[in-house]
């Protein structure tokens, strides 16, 4: 895997390289990670790329915390000056997310959110008192149905980063009956899970551009 | 001034490289301390190690953010489970102070916080109101008497960052009058500066062990 990764990475047709996760659990994911060359990491994984970003230099956004932030801005919830409470502190999206939304928005990072940011989690005490404070929820934690009704203030615009299998069906970490409460909920699916996947393809762009090389069409 | 960074990057009687911020305004301070080499940088300023930080495996912990935990520790005020509000988003201090804190304490990153972590800054709605929520308050924003008593709940623990020259004096980001509501309060100076440069000294060590070369004494 290693090999095929470096090879890869020398070929100059090849402009972002993108390793689908989890791998079995006999290859360490970490190595893997870490062994494609920072320009083609259009996941943003890379320590490298992961330090740039939290510096509020990015090369390449993370495609799941950036299409979130696409998503708030087009659908009038910028959340420069509000408080966002994201439920989660993951590498993927939690932490990643939280670190954007804090940043000052400049030329260099226009994605910074400019936001007060809360990061809770599991084990936060109080955890609906928490959330009640958000003007944006995030919910990025990994179990259906986690964030309910009692948590939202009422109005409040709530994204569901979830996708999570039950019983066959892909659902997120937000009980339906939320829909109720907040002023505005993104569905899952069809909500957060393709600006993912175009935010991807906009890093792959952006990685061809940097690294210049043959093009073709 | 890149030629002397690369001639201690080379030397292997050097372990740790630490540039004296902030540099004349002619130099560009981001070229320079991304060139020192990864495995020299005992300020942890790197991007690839502000990247491993960021995702839980770090190779130095920023010396000013490690500090303070091991303050807060060391003197009965452990931020596992408690709400700890950061006011400042710098990458010295309150961003990689914040990342720390909200990440769960494991072998391979012992200091993280396992906190519920809310970033505050100078364009908080209600700053005041959020800073009260804070069992632990750090005041990391470069503003003599920033963080002022109505700020505080009764009995928080307040950590003072801040070192300002104000007439002549070093003084901190918290006022005075803060002493009389805080459970507990870090004097400035003699409380987080001298943990920044015992941290310093700790990194060095901790490099000389990563990169080995010559011992001697």
């Amino acid at each position: 895997m290693l090999a095929l990764v470096a090879k890869l990475n020398a070929d100059p047709a090849v402009h972002g390289i993108l390793v689908q996760l989890p791998l079995p659990p006999q290859i360490r994911e970490e190595a893997v990670v870490h062994a494609i060359g920072s320009l083609k990491d259009v996941d943003a994984f890379h320590p490298e790329n992961v330090g740039l970003l939290t510096l509020g230099q990015p090369r390449y956004y993370p495609c799941t915390p950036h299409g979130c932030i696409e998503l708030l801005r087009r659908n009038g919830h910028d959340p420069a000056g509000r408080h966002v409470v994201v439920v989660g502190r993951s590498n993927i999206v939690g932490k990643p997310l939280a670190v954007m939304l804090m940043q000052k928005a400049t030329a260099a990072n226009p994605a910074g959110g400019d936001a007060t940011v809360t990061v809770a989690h599991t084990r936060t005490a109080n955890l609906a008192r928490v959330c009640r404070q958000a003007d944006i929820l995030i919910a990025a934690v990994g179990k259906a149905g986690f964030v309910t009704a009692d948590m939202v203030r009422p109005g409040a615009a709530v994204l569901d980063v979830g996708t999570n299998l039950s019983g066959g069906k892909l659902v997120g970490d937000v009980d339906p009956a939320v829909a109720a409460v907040a002023g505005a909920l993104s569905p899952v699916p069809g909500g957060v899970g393709p600006m993912t996947i175009t935010m991807l393809l906009a890093n792959t762009a952006r990685a061809a551009e940097l690294i210049g090389g043959p093009v073709s069409g």
